[in-house]
Order: C-alpha cells, then sequence, then structure tokens
C-alpha cells in the first residue's frame, strides 16, 4: 500500500513507485492522486522543449546544478514520445544525467509512449503532482519534438523554454505557429557553434509581428554555451524573472485557473469515455447496427448522435442535439 | 452550398472544398458525411508509413502510376503531423507528385496539424470519405514519423505498407512493437542502396517471434528501388494479394465493423466533450469552485466525478462512479 504521508516525508522509493502506478493507470491512481493533491502547488514547473540536438539534455543538466546550488530540491520529467521505453531507464543522452543519481535531493525520471494509457501529457501532469508533493520546488518537464503531444506536455509548464541553436534559423519559420504560443524564454544553446546575430533579428521579428506581447511578457532570448559554460546563469535570472512576472502580473494564477478547469473537464472526459464504450457494447443489437452501417443502411453520425442521446440527461442550454 | 451529387459526378472542387470544410470542422460538417456515407465503402485505401528519409512518396508516386496504368483513379493524403501547413500546399518533396496535378484520375492532398480540429486521424478518415465518393477505387494514405499520431492513421487502412531502408536494421528494434501491429506488408525501398539481406532477417526473426500470423497473412517483404524502376510490380501484385486474402479470411468485414464501431463511438466521445464544457462552463459556481480548487480546499479528480454523475442518466450496468 502506498502511503502519502511517506511521499511527504520525501521517502524516494514511495515516489517511483507512486509514478509507475500513474503511468501503468494502475488500481488506485485516482484515490491517490485526490489524496496528494492538497499537498501540490508549491513547485515551479519549468518546461524545456525544441528540436532534437538542440542540447536540451545538457542544458537541463546546468539547469539542475544551478538550482542545487541553491539547495533547492529538484525534479525532472524527460520526456520522450516517440519512445517506447519508459520507468527507470535513462533515453539516449539522458544518462549524462546519471552524474545526479545518487544525489537524494534530485529526482529524475523517463517517460516514452508505453505506460501512458491516458495519454502522455495527461501522464505528466500527474507526475509533476507525485513531484511537487515530494517536496521538489523545481520540476523540470524536458521533451523532445516539436508535435502536438509536445505542445499538450508544456501545457502544463509555469514557464518555458524553447531550445534553439545558431543556424537553424530557417526553422524557424516552420515551427513558428505553434512555438510562439508557448515560449516564455528563447535560449540559443550551443552559441559557440556560430554566428547568432542571425537567429537574434529572426526572433525579435517573429515577436514583434505578433501583438500578444503587447503590455505582456516579452519572451526575451537567452544565449547559452554548456560547453564554455556561459549564459546559464542569466537564463537561471530570466527564469526567475518570468515567475515573479507571472505571480505579480495575476497570470500565473489564471493559468492555474484554465489548467484546472482543463483537468476536471478531461478526467471526467476520460470517465464518459469508458461509460460510452460499455453502453455501446452492452447494448444487445450492436451486432445488428454493425451490419446496418456496413451495408450502409445507417450511418455513424446519425448513430453517434443517437448515442449521445440515449446517455445524457442534462443536455445544456436545453439545446437539441 | 456543397451538392453531394456534384461529388458523386467526380468534381474535383467540389471535392476540394468539402475537404476544406471537413478540415476547418466548418458548419454542415457532421450532415454532409452523413449524406456522403451511403456512397462510400468501395475503395481500397492503402497506407504507406516509415520513418522519414525512407522514400515514401517516391514510392507512393510509382504506386500512382502503377493504378493509373490499370485506368483506376487514385486519391492521396500526404498527412505530416509534424507540419502546420495543409491543404492546397504541397509539403516536401511531395512537389515530385506534381506530374500527376493535371491528370484528372488523380486527386492529391496534403494534411497538416493546422486545420485538423478533431485530431488529424479523424479528418483523414472522413478525407478518406469523401475520395471514395468521389470515385477514387485506390486511395493512398501517406503519412511521416512512428508516433501515435502516425499509428492512428493507419488504422483506417485496409493495407498498410511500412516502408524501411537497407542499413536501418537495428532501427526495427525501437519501433518494433508499434510496426510489428499494423504493417501487412514491409517494403525495403532504396534496396539499390545496400545489401538488404541483413533486414531481411532481422524482419523474418521479428514475425517468427510473435504467434499473431499463426494460419494469418505473414506480412511478406518487398524489395523496391524506384530509382532502377525494379520492384513496384511485385509490390502491387503484393498489395492486391492482400486485398483478396483479407476480404476471403473475412478480416475486411471484421476491420470495417471495428472502425465502424470506434467511429461511432469517437463521434458521439466529441460531441460528450463539447457538452461537458458547456456544461462546465455555464455552471454558475464555476469560479468558486475554481477557487477552491486553486485554494487545494477541493480536488480535480472528485470535481470530474461529480462532472459526470451531474451529466449522465444512464450509467450502464448500475456501477456506482
Amino acid at each position: 500500500m502506498l502511503q502519502v504521508s511517506k511521499l511527504l516525508e520525501g521517502d524516494k522509493r514511495t515516489a517511483a513507485k507512486m509514478i509507475t502506478l500513474i503511468e501503468n493507470d494502475g488500481e488506485g491512481k485516482q484515490q491517490l492522486l485526490s489524496e496528494i493533491y492538497p499537498h501540490t502547488g508549491r513547485a515551479h514547473v519549468i518546461g524545456v522543449t525544441g528540436s532534437p540536438g538542440a542540447g536540451k539534455s545538457s542544458l537541463t543538466d546546468e539547469l539542475i546544478k544551478r538550482a542545487r546550488g541553491d539547495n533547492r530540491k529538484v525534479g525532472v520529467i524527460a520526456v520522450d514520445p516517440t519512445s517506447p521505453i519508459s520507468g527507470g531507464a535513462l533515453l539516449g543522452d539522458r544518462i549524462r544525467m546519471q552524474e545526479h543519481a545518487l544525489d537524494k535531493g534530485v529526482f529524475i525520471r523517463s517517460m516514452g509512449t508505453r505506460g501512458s494509457l491516458g495519454g502522455l501529457a495527461r501522464a505528466t501532469r500527474d507526475v509533476v503532482k507525485v513531484l511537487d508533493a515530494y517536496g521538489c520546488e523545481i520540476i523540470i518537464v524536458e521533451t523532445v519534438g516539436v508535435g502536438q503531444s509536445e505542445l499538450d506536455i508544456m501545457h502544463y509548464a509555469d514557464t518555458t523554454l524553447v531550445v534553439l541553436t545558431p543556424g537553424a534559423g530557417d526553422h524557424i519559420q516552420t515551427i513558428k505557429a505553434g512555438i510562439m504560443e508557448i515560449a516564455d524564454i528563447f535560449v540559443i544553446n550551443k552559441c559557440d557553434l556560430g554566428n547568432t546575430k542571425k537567429m537574434m533579428i529572426d526572433i525579435a521579428q517573429m515577436l514583434d509581428m505578433s501583438p500578444r506581447f503587447d503590455g505582456r511578457w516579452r519572451p526575451p532570448v537567452a544565449e547559452t554555451s554548456v560547453k564554455n559554460n556561459t549564459g546559464i546563469e542569466e537564463l537561471w535570472s530570466l527564469i526567475g524573472q518570468h515567475l515573479e512576472y507571472t505571480q505579480k502580473s495575476g497570470e500565473l494564477d489564471q493559468s492555474v485557473r484554465n489548467r484546472l478547469s482543463m483537468e476536471v473537464v478531461e478526467m471526467a472526459e476520460e470517465e464518459v469515455r469508458r461509460l460510452l464504450w460499455e453502453q455501446f457494447n452492452k447494448n444487445g443489437s450492436m451486432d445488428d447496427l454493425l451490419d446496418k452501417l456496413a451495408q450502409r443502411e445507417a450511418d455513424p453520425y446519425n448513430e453517434a448522435r443517437k448515442l449521445v442521446q440515449n446517455f445524457i440527461c442534462q443536455i445544456p442550454n436545453g439545446k437539441e442535439l
């Protein structure tokens, strides 16, 4: 039996087991998360994303060191939506992070697509809660790729870093749409590799074109080089400034509320989905229905509507379905 | 007003406009699909997937030519889950397919993440229906990447080709799990580039380890080279054999039924999701609830349960929520 009290005391094995339970969508997950919830809400969640090869893991590594320098407990969730590997396994170049493995103040977890039945973004959100209650003051969520799942995952970060490398400038054009929305800070990493000026200009132009930063936080650009150990301190300071800004402006509260709304409705959806399938399957005439559909005597759009009508008691606003 | 009769007559502009409507989740989409549905079910849907750079587009190009040689009308849906570009734009190397642009017997459409509000897999499924009713006998759905969205998309193909290249042998190990499930035919493309023997053995071993092919279709391996123009005829023949096998064995009927079940329930889900949000938002006390949640006086798990309870009239099997 997993005890929340042990998690709150900072027992690492309990944290790890709870995360596994969440990944496996195991028995008692909701109850557990329900118990954990009152003890969450203190961590600063930092998202780190960007193209493969941008050096996200090394950068995360530096952020861990920086946070540990302030003696702050750190959790890292390394999410790879393309990998089936999950759990204790350290993905790819995350092996570098192993130097922190013996540090009790650092908790690192990899998550792949395996063991994330409710979707990777949701699993990540729940794992963040576990690490928050476990006492992590800083939680870094690192993820590769630029697909939808990444954007979904970053939705749960308080401060999102988009990591780029010099010379990838033309790439900005293609990923612009999604990235614009989620970046709180741009990081030009590996700035030792080339001239960063072109990219600085590209980013600035991109931001100038968008009216959404008027009077609000305009994502600054940090230049870092893990190799030369430059820019990390400045980046760390920007991260702190962003948190302070969102706290003072009320934007943090607003995002927390948005996330909570989404969380409640998404969980309700998950449950409703399960019940819908149950209802569809228990329906004795399902075989007949499928025959009719296959014969084109019925159509799936009308059948879906009927299914919903039979399912719901309160039709909001008295609308017809 | 879009007329289904014009689609059935083979009017290309009507087909294009309907697809745009679907992508934009526009007004009247369900009604339109409902009208189209009786005229579907005739096309053979061929999925083409595999890693980036495996030469999927050139191969698709060859398949188009082959089908046109038999004077069969062809539709191509090129899906790129990582691209925000959609609609008329031709993605990347799909430009090669432009030689077919003037052929009235070929309809090519690119789909990106933009304009696929209900999810890319669902949009693809609906676009397949439009092309089916439009009269395409062969519909090729091509998609990049090896993520979940790709697997979802391939679910709607009758025959799925997994395209590999020689030398990528070790890669098989990592993507095995998902690929095993969806491949009906393996294609070692660009077989002019290297020795295919190693990969043939890898695939055979992989298949041997799985009991699921006993007495059923065991995915054959085709070796193709677009450059040397070899293997296409054999691949085309294997595609035909697979269709014949699934028709005779009843597996095609079974997958059609499975897909129809999913389709009905997924659409019901979509509608229920919309209604859930509506109910959540119209709830006058939502602000209070969010306050409580933010203050940790309530928890999202219990609130989700309550939302479901207030929403549903028939609880299947009388289970408690």
